[in-house]
């Protein structure tokens, strides 16, 4: 049986690994991370996710979709945050249509738990050091032990993420096309907590905006009642994380463009000292494979910024492409030389899309003009759907 | 004294490190490589060079360019080499502006004489495995002995080139940009060799190309007779390296394509094979410096595409231009970072027209109309010069 290394158990590892196990693979995942569902879970560097069509359908594929429901609360569109309070709700689509907020330390344990009950083996712990492209022979640190585990597999997954190690060995080789790209926005942590009876503060159906132009805060409802919000700032700058350094900076400015929010955030001065200011990375690279050796997937092979949405959902796509593709090939050069080659149009195009949107985020969605123009756009999609 | 450590005795290392020793700094340049003035020269891999009026200013700044004119032939214009033989002369401006060929290896050997003679102490066969950014400590191993070399420095220029280990260092860093960019053709020298008398088989003052779209030829001349000739070629498809297996496939498709330049090249099959094919990379980052303890110069902040003919001249810019700010400034950390962000413009733009220029040089060179326009051009320009 072909044995299949996954380097990293987050999102796109784990579901990949599902996927493959229920092909009959012998796989395992080395996590450099402990268990999560074992500690305390990490605050304050998790943006909330907004699972949408894509997401679902390759969760479906593997039939764990109806679990993820459970913990998923439908967001059926954006609410605006004026500067006087004033709030503008727009729809994501007719009716129904949602995208849904799920927390990524949930969900990630619940992919995880289902990869093992289809027989994948997770090993946590292991830092990965190096990869022989050519061989696939492995080296691990395991991070409690401090031991070297040398590890061979037929095939790598590389699901490491944006700073993978396996895409950093890809990096040496002649060809390989490679870019990093920080923009100049970080992004912080906060929280507005749930009301004493549980219940939330806001519409927990909406995902929250206050746009601001420069900047702006997202909050998105978690299952206990509390919001976790988001604030995109620019590091540095007339109203940046270095313009902000003292608590009454900080308090002067939120009661200034946050007004309405500041009465829901009971912690927000101690969770903006306290919480890690964050950088936003798109990655680009070409090709996602080491010839029939190794495949990189997900964020590994796209890194993008979080402002479409869709980061989650097309590393998720990526596991329904790549095993539409195994459906109908079984030379590995073949599937792995067909999802880079096909997939990478795709993963550029999404990327700069959410570089796109972070400007109609922050800026558009609190202009007049563009509100009136996109129920315009709304009316005509009613009226001739089919165009 | 503060002492500084150049990484890379190459030709903007060599330069750079004349610049600051005239300076009265302590300099030392750890070079990789053995010393190439007690070696044979290693053919096969350097396209020759054309000096421009960038480079003779940089030159001209620490008094080495009459040294340098000696070694270097005028090129006054391209040579265009039609598929029927024809010839059409396209000169770079009026009368006596020319771009200099010369010898790589000649060049970089005259400035590690000129910077040792100016107290430099060039240490070779040392590689830099490591640099501690923010102590500048390094550790380099001898290519010879392989003993490890512990080495601090209080500055550290890297001019080590397109694959800069100190860069690999600074891409690790948080919000660091990074891009590495393969075009999809490579390279393979090739060599006309000097008439038994020594003359050269084409006219000498002047940069000979067969352009021919997808691909061309270019030969420079030598001081000695010969021309050393670049073939840029597809590595895939249809006309390319990997199309090109067989002795017969090179002779025909040299006849069908070249005709005029087969009869000069008696060589010709046994270079194709021998020589190595190599990429051509484009490399973008930023920021340039680490704090006030490094910069990066030349290749190692900006790697360029040979089309514009401005690698080796920007890299010599560079030296120009920092010496510049450092007859304005004092302070190491105001110096690297106002080189870094008032330098890296010029060097994104110099490598997008390096780019532009090949497609130019490989296909419009060749266009009738396009001759036609570069025509007008020129006889507007004598009629209107300062517009």
């Amino acid at each position: 049986m072909e044995k299949i290394a996954v380097i990293g158990a987050g999102l796109v590892g784990s579901l990949g690994a599902i996927y493959l196990a229920k092909r009959g693979f012998d796989v395992s995942i080395y996590e450099r991370r402990p268990d999560m569902r074992k500690t305390t879970l990490s605050a304050g560097r998790s943006i909330n996710l907004a699972l949408s069509d894509r997401g679902w359908k390759a969760l479906d594929g593997v039939g764990v979709s109806e679990e993820i429901r459970e913990i998923a609360i439908p967001m059926y569109g954006r609410m605006m945050h004026g500067l006087d309070g004033q709030l503008t709700f727009q729809a994501y689509g007719k009716e129904n249509q949602a995208i849904y907020s799920v927390s990524r330390g949930e969900l990630n344990a619940k992919l995880m738990s289902c990869a093992e009950e289809n027989g994948v083996k997770i090993e946590f712990n292991k830092r990965c050091l190096d990869i022989d492209l050519e061989t696939n022979r492995m080296e691990f640190q395991d991070e409690i032990l401090g031991e070297t585990l040398l590890v061979s597999a037929d095939r790598v997954l590389a699901t490491d993420g944006a700073f993978s190690a396996v895409r950093s060995k890809y990096q040496l080789q002649d060809r390989f096309n490679y870019s990093q790209y920080y923009i100049k926005h970080g992004y912080k942590e906060l929280v507005i907590p749930a009301n004493l009876d549980g219940t939330h503060k806001l519409d927990k159906h909406a995902l929250h905006i206050w746009p601001r132009g420069e900047f702006m805060l997202i909050a998105l409802a978690n299952l206990d009642g509390s919001f976790t919000c988001t604030l995109f700032f620019p590091f540095e700058g007339e109203n940046s994380f270095e313009s902000l350094k003292t608590e009454q900076q900080v308090l002067k400015f939120f009661n200034e463009v946050f007004p309405d929010a500041v009465p829901l955030m009971p912690t927000l001065v101690e969770d903006y000292f306290s919480n890690p200011t964050s950088s936003l990375i798109t990655v680009k690279c070409e090709p996602w494979n080491y010839k029939d050796k190794s495949l990189l997937l997900g964020d590994a092979a796209h890194a993008i910024v979080p402002f479409f949405g869709q980061g989650m959902n097309s590393g998720f796509e990526d596991c329904t492409v790549l095993n539409e593709i195994m459906n109908q090939e079984s030379d590995w050069d073949v599937i792995f030389n067909r999802f880079s080659s096909e997939r990478k149009k795709d993963g550029d195009a999404i990327a700069d899309l959410a570089l796109q949107n972070f400007i109609e985020m922050r800026d558009l969605v609190g202009n007049k003009d563009y509100l009136l123009r996109k129920k315009i756009e709304k009316k005509i999609y009613e009226k001739y759907p089919n165009l």
